[in-house]
């Protein structure tokens, strides 16, 4: 089976890196391609830049050209646009936030989410709440590191553990890696720490793999019927 | 005071209803001027419409050169960007969805919203629940009809008067108009249910006034923090 | 238009400073008048001082006898009543505690309370609660002063900011003065602290006049209907 | 022991009925007192009554003089001043409201309150909600009944009838007497219906009897701490 | 009447010990009989031996032969199987655990749990929210006592109050003792620490001479109807 | 890789199915093996019958003696025993309620649960709501069939399809098969109702290959730490 993943924002390495992580959890019949769309913000880093990225991931899907995919995979932890993609496509869709959170409830009574800057707490908050799996969240905890720091392995790394011991202060069983950036620290926190650290990339690829095998996608009896047809019109007529 | 109404679509007869209704409640010291967004959607019907809306309601702001104004009011029912909006203007922003339940929860013990499309009512809870008003919901209702049909005013009339009936029985004492192209109704049906019909695009201009009035605007040292300087592309490159 | 303005203790400078606010606040063509009840507590300060002093509020109302008006604002702060003001009276009737969680949802993710002693804290929980805006609240602190000490404005401003300081530790973006005594402080603490403070007479003064500009008030058809006529005792027969 | 239950309105018949219903599920080393308030409404429907009987009740215990007492019984359904009462006196308070929850919690899974008028459904919510025993409330349903209605026995239960069949549709498998009034009627509806009938007042008796029995009194270490001494005129200095 | 006292575990001394407490609130007409498991564990301390003494609970009510009973006590404070034994007896069913919180909510406005390990506060959180009391806690705090180390009532007691403090902390004003091998130890440390404690088999007791004195028992009509007959085996064919 | 499926009962015929159902749903690398207690109910239905079914199954994990397995799927809709086999084993353990509910949350906004008896659901409410996924449910609808009528297959696909109208009509977007005996059920309806349908057997087995896939077992630093050492007996020493 082919899972397309989206990438939030612009930023190329950002995509491979995820596309890596998501080849990493992907189950040997599954082709995963990463797709990066052509407008955006440069990093998704609030509400401003989320809503944007929703926008733009939806366009991405909508023009997309390629062979034909069965799941989709939405790499930005907390961001908007999810609805949106399940009323888009046919196939199943996964969202790496709420995916996080699924498998951690498997996982201990309450888990964490660890994430990067302070200011993305509300949109993760909210991401979770509606998906329907925030009660078991224990903390929501920032780094004060940016997306596109999360390359300086060791700096992240440090922050991370830092936030991670304030989540299980909390109470927090399990930890959630709360950016699509951190995929692959899982391991090597999780083993410093003694607990489950989930990657909301690796999470979604397997669910998406678990609804296609079964045959199973989005509802479109109700709030996920197909768009209405209508005159839209994608991003300015005279770009700036 | 001048009070800048962003409709959320690109259809301009419906920005000249809103901001005709916005006058209409507006204090004689305040300017309306309403806004259309140069891309998006013709109408804001479901998930993908509204994220569409939310990014082009930011570009028609972010890009706004017209005179200085004092606040922005949002008039899309349901529709997303409200928390985006508050990261990118200095001003405070009101959004009709909110506005709407601020003022009915003061007029009876629960309130009922009815709109448009059935499709329409999980975005309009989830709106509600996150700007913190939700809990007085007693009932969301739709009236089946498509927001571009709301200019037949007896078969509007008609099937609201039909959905409130619904609303009522579900423990509304209060009625709030679900989509920004009902304004205007209010008088003649609250007058026909005998209790109190809020109209969230008035709702929002006296909440915009009031704000101005008290000197009071978003607060920046959290969530809402202007958006970090960074490279952000507005729509694709070469429009289709 | 003309605005009353109940204290809900029988200290009349305290009415007086409350209006003086009151008046800050209101509009161009409103007018605004106190009443200080004849009876009830000389502050209220706990639950038995709140419950006599919504009957004593009640009381004034009911026996009010001064030119017509077109709207009530309660000023006292997680004190009882507003439910039997909403029977009593035809205007529309807004209790600061609600008005100022009203409008601190609009300029903030969470908003937090700081009010006089640690022991109202429960009142103003039960308050907010009720009126469907806790939900966004982050904390409600005391400052640990009695109503009457307010006067000492150094004293007040120094334990204000303490108590702040614990509330935006728990998530406050925004600040709710939690005491009519506080009115007028708001702007000095609002500088230091860099975030907006609401003041609840301020806020319910001009919510009252947008319902009135909007021509609504409250519902008759359910919990708000008209109290049924029967014998009602308005305090002892003969007074101790 | 001594319990004395005050009533929340000056209809002295009920008072009486009350009494009859406490003495008959009081233990045998129990006196039961009954007290009526000297002013206040001649019964409790809606909210206006329900603060004008929470001051006359206060004002009533304030002023005893009678025997000494070791708990409170309030009986009021639904009505205000328990948390005032518990500032008050120092014996162990215990509102019917609550009371009634507290044991239809043990007897099944959820519980529906059948009630008077629908007017006070709202008055019962708030308080099993702020009293933390409203969860597993699964109705609470009107019969149309004035309080001083009550007294024509086959058309309450006709109307009680009606009423518990939407509370069991709703799910409720215990049902609760919604009024003081009700008491003595559980007995006859229980047996009909095939399911527990709680009545508020035989339960608050064996309440207030266990936390007399267990030496358990009202906390005073935080929010029903003792009323601070100041002046409180207690209604109107020239009774009118 | 006569009230049976289930042990959730099999050491005898410790049946001793509850049916001690119990006789020592229990009311002049209460005889009380302690019932052991012949299986299960030696204490509950954990999920697994929480589902373990709820099946060898049941297995000893199932197989009871002694005199008839008016009630059932179940002592294991945060202990599964009250749902069963309701379907199983006809005789009204307290659990010490929701027993602990009806009582303690009539005392204060929050009230919190100490309890032995840290690992059982899970337990307690499910069994007092499924109960529909868990509203008013403020917390569940461990003592990092093992149930059977209880015996030294120095060690307890120190413990016992270092935990109540974190507990009052978060805003607890009366404390529910959270083990059935704690009971007695309610009157000296709440004499320390000035505020009522609340041993849970005590509140049974009382809760569950109330049910009786008022004819009160399980709702056959729902969830807790008997159990349907079929084949079931009650532990392993060939014992090991 | 091998999965353990333990069924809630000690029908083996219905492990069979439960196994057919699971293998189905299995990868190819994934070997199942079904383990049918030695003891408990012949079928689980009730509050009795869920814990007597906890235990045993606990029993047959502690002494289950076959080659080594990398999962537990627990296989008893809205069973107890969880969290007690999550204690129990090092390897990640996903009962059916949970994972039914988790894959359904992806599909639509609202999912429904079809059970087979009324009295289930209370079970499979607090089962929902202890693992965090109950946010999402719109309703739990029995079909009044037994757990061992599900043979008659034509009886059990009309009922489940007039339950399945009351869920829809209460919100649901997506089912839930609400027992493992319906294992297979779900295409056939989905395809009559044009829904998702999602079976639990067949969604824990592949959340259960995710997490063996991606390295995560349940977390031991918390609630779920391994049962201490201590006397436990397994049932009764004399079998009846």
């Amino acid at each position: 089976m082919r899972i397309v993943v989206t990438n939030c924002n612009t930023t190329q390495e950002m995509t491979e890196e995820i596309v890596r992580g998501a080849r990493a959890a992907a189950g040997p019949g599954t082709t995963v391609s990463g797709l990066t769309p052509a407008w955006g913000p440069a990093s998704a880093e609030g509400w401003l830049d989320s809503y944007l990225s929703a926008a733009a991931v939806l366009d991405t899907l909508r023009t997309y050209d390629g062979p034909p995919y069965d799941a989709v995979v939405m790499a930005g932890f907390g961001e908007h646009g999810r609805e949106g993609v399940r009323e888009l496509v046919d196939a199943p869709v996964v969202d790496i936030t709420e995916a996080a959170a699924h498998l951690a409830c498997l996982l201990g009574r309450r888990y964490g989410v660890v994430t990067t800057l302070e200011r993305s707490r509300g949109q993760i908050e909210d991401s979770l709440e509606t998906a329907g799996v925030a009660r078991n969240c224990a903390a929501i905890v920032g780094t004060g590191l940016h997306v596109l720091d999360l390359g300086d392995e060791e700096r992240t790394e440090t922050a991370f553990l830092a936030a991670a011991e304030r989540a299980c202060a909390a109470g927090a069983e399990v930890l959630v890696l709360g950016c699509a950036g951190m995929t692959g620290l899982q391991r090597v926190v999780g083993e410093k720490l003694g607990l489950p650290v989930v990657d909301g990339v690796a999470a979604a690829v397997k669910l998406a793999e678990s609804l296609v095998a079964l045959g199973l996608t989005t509802s479109r009896i109700g709030t996920y019927a197909e768009p209405l047809p209508k005159r839209r019109v994608w991003g300015r007529p005279e770009p700036r």
